[in-house]
């Protein structure tokens, strides 16, 4: 079932799997007053008495050992409350997983521009800025490393000595036989791509509010995507039980990935509280944010694909991820490149060599699509490269070799719903006849794959999500989930899966996410899972309610449980239409008989795989399910300047049942945007020869605003997926990873030159024309 | 078995039905830290931002008409951000359980000085006060009423005309035959007693912080002793579904029963935010508190008392009370009162006779003791006035006439453990030989009796208490608990019960209290019931995280669940001691294997009785369980100035098992205080001709200091009570019925004058020793 939405359409009454009153349906978001009216509480707004502004000190250098830092200076300066260095603090090393590395402020060595020194707690932000300068470090400046090939090197100065390499993490597996795939392929093609330094440019700075209470215990307001985990890493880095630390609910300005892990920051703002014995504010400044918090991972991309009787048979890709000075996440970046690489067609053989490299860089870490958007940039590039070269029609070409429901991908993942072929045809028809006549005119698509879900992320084997449903004796849902909104319209989702599994309006269910205290343990919302296990828990708890509920009706009316349904705030019989209560009358009457709210608790935890050591997954794969996607776009180019024009996007995606349209269209339109920023006008965090970053201001990293942004079609191709609540599957990542290849085949259409690195902008396309014609 | 305590004791050793660490244990409070260094967030500390001040307009006139009222004026100072009055509200009528007749504000009369005709909110304390002096209010004064027995007379000046009557309850039951009782005892006496209206003078005044959001969603932040009854009713105040409304934790500096209701103070900041869209923080000013937050009933009681051959066969109560202007907990009070005289002793035959009545004066509510200080003056007065009369030892009649465990009163409750004659005893020896010589020194005595929970308050047939435990993943514990922490030890006292349930040290166990988003619904903290009812809801989620983990550790281990044991946090086999892992151990296998927490749900709704229509209960009775108490002083008497002085008070209680002896101890003193207070220096809110309340500041509403107060003995007639965990019963209130009646007959031991009123003032003995003169 295919549904085309412009954006600002009116409501349309829902179809699909259920009679629903709310899932399907284009409702107004629930946190949308709060927002549009300056009502919502983001970090920034943390109202905590006797405040105090928290300030970090960052290395200068892009590699440096410490001798010594000296605080009497900023110590004794008025105003002044707290100062800390690594010697405050407890030694430990935060990161992703098992793969911590970086120490909340440095130990003997700083080793990038932006790396955390000292930090300071002062009555206002001016004498906090003051006391920075006041900081005397001893710096023994060394020799450093930005790019991941020299990284790689065997004399490369080396970051972490004891790693005794720069590669923090690397992945060679095979699936099939790769060398046989190649030798018996009609044709083989191989081809190299680079992405750049992606920012992820959230409109809410980092930063955390931290209150140490005299009781040792800690309270902290920091706008993550996974409360749970940072409370879980930061228990553990200011070392106190779990039971002493709360992470308090707050507004998220953007996230895109880069706030779901524990940062330095975090535990800064903690220990210089503790320090302090009062509540430190810490928020960075826009330049901090460019060059202090974590980027997407620049890569280089090669990619080399065997093709038999015109399909893909081998592919083989080999990545370079440049990870910055920590580990981080991107050992798991770098995998999950790899892994989605071997599901973006059927073939027969795959190979992955990948390598995440740490340089005196910043730290990159997960970024909407996840080593996605520079696979797909490079492998949907070569696809219509290789149609061009065979002389084949790059959407035929597309269809011949896509996956289908049913299948299992060369790497094991199962697809229960896989609507890929309709997405194509979809976002192919969406463009017909719209291309305007003219020798520069280009048409170009790209698909996408995505997650929705991933097991064995923080250690664990689990994706678990956590959902308590207790109903107030009014008849009205108080609903508490243990992610957190982070602006994907996640509450209203919510929202929306406990009213219709309930059978109650809207507004008679609220949603409380993102605080600790209310929530059981929830992984939070990363890899497109939050609508399907946060989802999928809070079905299990209005269905545990339910049940109750049904149970105390059918005792309470002598009527058969078996008789009884919810319809409309009622409990109703099959066999005797005067047999009725309303919620309110059986809510109370449970209240009488039990004492307490029905309440149900659903744990979520699906039945997927956890990787095994080649960081790959068995069947039915790491993910619960998979979305897929095609972008298809027109472009007209200046061969003049070099300047090119989006006509039209169409985005066609198969995310399963949308349980609000308005929001899958929200998400594909920031999809669209991130994918379309990082092809065009964002430059990447470049760094200049001495090793810093050359950005700093929004004045110039250049993003896209609302005014160059395209006319997006938005197509769901609708599957009914089996594993999710009412058939849901993730759409919050996949499309970013398809704009650029869609781009760069669109420009290749319309002037015939081809685009091998991201970002393109009208110089390197006045570059690539002069080289076509010498 | 006996336990003697001084104030400061060290920690002692714990004793008891369990082997245990923290059961029984002196431990320092939970919340000590917090509170003495001032982090404790009271209402005044809620910081919320463009926080308005909310002021309210009350009545100068005892009783009037409202003809209108002109907000014109106050609405068009700069500054003013709302007013409102009746017209800006539901009409839902607040008041205790079904008895509710008082509108938020007044509709068109008022009823007491202090009555709520109007209310603002502005920018600033200042600018509020003076947009209420320009609200011109048109009244038409009306004739008042103060005294009930003037307000009970068929001709009387009625307050609320829909009732026809200035008598909100009565109960008139009788068990047994009075009539037949009194005609076969050897002697009938019969004497009236009075007390004045206490002031519950809590160092925290009333208010509320009220944000009402753009969503239509309602946060408050009020120090109740009963976070979801406050919720439960203002949703209805407001007319919001109950998952909109929110009561937050804050600290309560004091309650004393003056929280446990929804007040109109917490509807108009409601209404107040609201219309100006802004957050708003409405505090009193002690003289509102004085003469506009709630009082103890003042009370006229007259006993009857049958006796043959020594013992109390027969009684008659009679009690009128002073209820104010609006109902409140009037007829709960005035039953309790009724109640309660029915299980002092054993007797054959009761007869009650109650009167709740209205007039012109503030509302008087719960205060502790509910009607047991009114009726323990009294009644244990008459015990030494009969005692005297027929020539008995007071100490000796008592113990004669005692309850007993396995006894079942007059009226029907079950003392499932009782050790009123141990107390009696004890209270007798501790003084022994310290009682001064000289012929103006005297000895008193009275015993006291409450209850441990109270089914059927707030419409339900209910005494309902909830608690979650969940398991961190490093194996401390998470404990939610749907009461609130109200200056009792209430969460240390939860903290313990879980820890010992669990077999962890206190410091990996947290207690959340007090937000209704965390907890299921739980009645609050009254009647005594925190530690029995809180406390039995989080040994039953305790035990079923126990059984949890002891399941998990068995196939963990693949050993016998039978075999296992938690002790200091292991999880260990009886069989083989090499057996053996940690909670963090078990608790991050089970995190892997079920995906997130272990947790338990205890719901707690106790097998008593709701009352029939009479307001009394069939066997058990309406509470859980009752604790007694003796109270013996020494007093000396000038005779030439009135004045006298306290010596020591002996205090021996059955309070079950004390979980902590040191918050038992505080228990206790808390009760004297209140009781002594009481009994001499607390003048009461006496009114004038005019009807306008004659304290309103600490200067002239004398309190006692901590240099007034007596020595005090603690002791604890240890009893194995079956009911509560660990065997718990309640400790906060009786103490506070028996301090009069043991100083009138320590001064009538002294000077042979007895004291018929509360409270007891040199005057008042000067006056009497006159008149005993004379």
């Amino acid at each position: 079932m295919l549904k085309h939405h412009d954006a600002g359409a009116e409501m349309v009454p829902q179809e699909g799997v259920h009679e629903v009153d709310n899932v399907g349906a284009r409702l107004g978001r629930t946190d949308a007053w709060r927002k549009v009216t300056g009502q919502e509480q983001y970090m920034e707004d943390v109202p905590l008495v006797s405040q105090l502004w928290g300030k970090i000190l960052r290395s200068p250098h892009p590699h440096a050992r410490i001798r010594g830092i000296d605080v009497s200076r900023a110590e004794s300066l008025p105003g002044v409350k707290a100062v800390i260095t690594f010697r405050d603090i407890v030694p430990f090393k935060i990161g992703y997983s098992t793969h911590g590395d970086q120490f909340a402020l440095c130990h003997d060595r700083a080793r990038y521009v932006g790396d955390e020194v000292a930090a300071v707690a002062a009555v206002d932000e001016e004498t906090a800025e003051k006391a920075l300068s006041l900081i005397d470090v001893d710096y023994e400046v060394l020799p450093f490393v930005l790019d991941p090939i020299e990284a790689m090197k065997p004399d490369a100065i080396v970051l972490h000595k004891d790693k005794g390499t720069n590669i923090a993490a690397e992945n060679h597996t095979e699936f099939g036989d790769v060398e046989k795939g190649f030798a018996e392929a009609d044709h083989v093609f191989e081809d190299e791509f680079e992405t750049q330094r992606q920012c992820h440019v959230c409109m809410e700075v980092h930063g955390c509010v931290a209150n140490w209470g005299n009781d040792d215990s800690l309270s902290v307001w920091t706008s993550t995507q996974s409360p749970h985990i940072v409370k879980r890493f930061l228990a553990k880095a200011v070392d106190l039980p779990l039971s002493k630390v709360r992470v308090n609910r707050v507004g998220v300005g953007g996230a895109f990935g880069s706030r779901t892990d524990l940062f330095p920051h975090d535990v800064i703002a903690a220990y210089l509280s503790k320090k302090a014995r009062r509540p430190v504010k810490l928020l960075f400044s826009r330049q901090e944010e460019f060059y202090a918090s974590a980027t997407r991972h620049p890569a280089l991309v090669r990619i080399k694909t065997g093709i038999k009787d015109g399909m893909i048979t081998t592919r083989h890709v080999t990545a370079i991820l440049n990870g910055g000075a920590y580990t981080s996440q991107t050992g798991a970046v770098m995998g999950s490149l790899g892994w989605k690489a071997s599901n973006y067609y059927r073939i027969e053989n795959y190979r992955y060599d990948g390598y995440g490299v740490l340089t005196n860089t910043s730290v990159a870490t997960a970024y909407r699509g996840y080593g996605g958007p520079q696979l797909g940039f490079a492998l949907e590039s070569q696809i219509d490269m290789i149609a061009e070269r065979l002389e084949l029609d790059p959407v035929e070409f597309r269809l011949n070799n896509a996956n289908r429901q049913g299948d299992t991908s060369v790497s094991g993942s199962y697809f229960s719903s896989c609507e890929l072929t309709q997405c194509i045809e979809a976002a192919d028809r969406a463009l017909e006849g719209e291309k305007p006549a003219g020798r520069d005119q280009g048409r170009g698509m790209a698909i996408g794959f995505g997650e929705s879900g991933w097991r064995g992320a923080y250690y664990n084997n689990s994706d678990v999500s956590a959902a308590t449903i207790k109903m107030n004796m009014d008849g009205s849902i108080h609903t508490t989930v243990g992610g957190a909104e982070i602006g994907t319209g996640y509450d209203t989702t919510m929202a929306q899966i406990a009213a219709d599994a309930l059978g109650v309006p809207i507004d008679q269910v609220s949603v409380h996410s993102g605080d600790t205290n209310d929530a059981a343990y929830d992984l939070g919302l990363y890899a497109s899972r939050g609508a399907i296990t946060s989802g999928m828990a809070v079905k299990l708890a209005a269905d545990k309610t339910k049940g109750k509920l049904l149970d105390a009706a059918a005792k309470m009316l002598d009527t058969p449980r078996s008789e009884l349904s919810i319809e409309n705030r009622c409990i109703v019989s099959s066999a005797n239409p005067n047999i009725a209560i309303t919620m309110a009358e059986i809510a109370e009457h449970i209240y009488e008989e039990e004492g307490s709210a029905v309440f149900g608790t659903g744990i979520y935890d699906p039945q997927t795989h956890l990787a095994d050591e080649t960081g790959f997954h068995a069947s039915p794969g790491g993910s619960i399910t998979y979305p897929f996607c095609a972008v298809n776009l027109d472009v007209s180019v200046n061969r003049d300047t070099g300047e090119f024009k989006i006509g039209k996007i169409a985005v066609a995606v198969d995310c399963g049942k949308p349980i609000n349209p308005a929001i899958v269209e929200g998400q594909i339109e920031g999809d669209v945007f991130h994918g379309l920023g990082m092809a065009t006008v964002e430059p990447g965090l470049d760094y200049d020869d001495a090793g810093a970053p050359k950005y700093h201001h929004l004045v110039d990293y250049k993003l896209l605003t609302a005014a160059d942004m395209p006319q997006i079609e938005c197509i769901v191709a609708e599957s009914t997926d089996p594993t999710g609540p009412f058939g849901v599957k993730g759409v919050t990542q996949l499309i970013t990873s398809s704009v650029g290849a869609a781009l760069a085949n669109a420009l290749n259409d319309a002037i015939g030159v081809r685009m091998t690195s991201l970002p393109i902008t009208p110089e390197k396309i006045l570059q690539a024309l002069e080289r076509a014609q010498s």
